[in-house]
């Protein structure tokens, strides 16, 4: 028996996505579900941001930003850059994280993120109240502890996800 | 220590959905990672597909599509069409799925999926040798037995993920 209800964003389940971006008189971090991997050739990636948010004007700005993946170890550093602006405080070190130099881009990757993917914005489109930033990855991060023999072992890194539809975060499981 | 290697899509984890839409002589489904919520105001999604598949000529006729969201006992479905082409089979006959009429659209929803998201294309942008479809939600559908007192219960749905660092289909584990 299906339930029909008002129209919503409904795909489940969403990463959980650190945006860092450069600033001034600091860089910047926004917590980001909105995102998605949307093309192999150009590596290449979709990221919704709506446009009253301080990273917003940062992205325009930049033109670029790093995508960084957090372990669950990193759920309520997220939860602050989801929910915190800032305008009002310093994410870095409120998170306690450790902004470092990219190695293509003027945005500086999070330290302490396993996965850092670097890329520079190629195209926006406005669909509503979120803008849709379409970047390229130019360059490619991992922590050689979530790796095995040099590729991803996701046994190595306690991934997690979002639900919008009940607001939660989840855990990975096993391997299906 | 960070080993950088070559830029590639590497958003982990990815919802794993799978897009149903009108075509003669049958509808089709096609598996997609490269997908996402991107707007909330309209509701919307970007949805990435290589223009080579049969899916991207279906979706760009019919002007719309269902996302439909799969639980774990839909996996080797998942897999089917994602692998192969709606140019040689009937997937939904393939894979035992039922095609039922949407509310607002003419692309038929998957009856055996959970969550189904009624969607009309509004963009199309080309990052590369995928292109983007930007759509928004019109219509949503959520199987009574995955909601408790009429909101969504992720207790009561297997809802499992795709890791394309790793190629690996992962289950959610617990909430956090």
């Amino acid at each position: 028996m299906k339930i029909e209800s008002k129209p919503t964003t409904g795909i489940i389940p969403c990463p959980v996505i650190l945006l860092s971006v450069e600033g001034s008189p600091q860089p910047n971090i926004i917590t980001l579900s909105w995102v998605a991997n949307v093309c192999s050739d150009p590596p290449s990636v979709a990221v919704g941001i709506r446009s009253q948010r301080h990273s917003h004007a940062l992205v325009k700005e930049a033109g670029n930003f790093v995508l960084n993946v957090p372990s669950s170890e990193h759920l309520e550093a997220a939860k602050t850059c989801g929910t915190k602006s800032g305008r009002d405080i310093d994410k870095f070190a409120e998170c306690g994280f450790h902004a470092v130099a990219s190695s293509r881009i003027s945005s500086p990757m999070i330290a302490e993120c396993p996965i850092n993917l670097e890329c520079e914005v190629r195209e926006i489109v406005s669909p509503g109240v979120h803008d849709l930033f379409i970047a390229e990855v130019v360059a490619f991060h991992m922590d050689e502890d979530v790796t095995e023999n040099g590729q991803f072992d996701p046994q190595k890194m306690q991934a997690f996800t979002y639900l919008p539809l009940s607001g939660q975060y989840w855990s990975l499981g096993k391997r299906m």
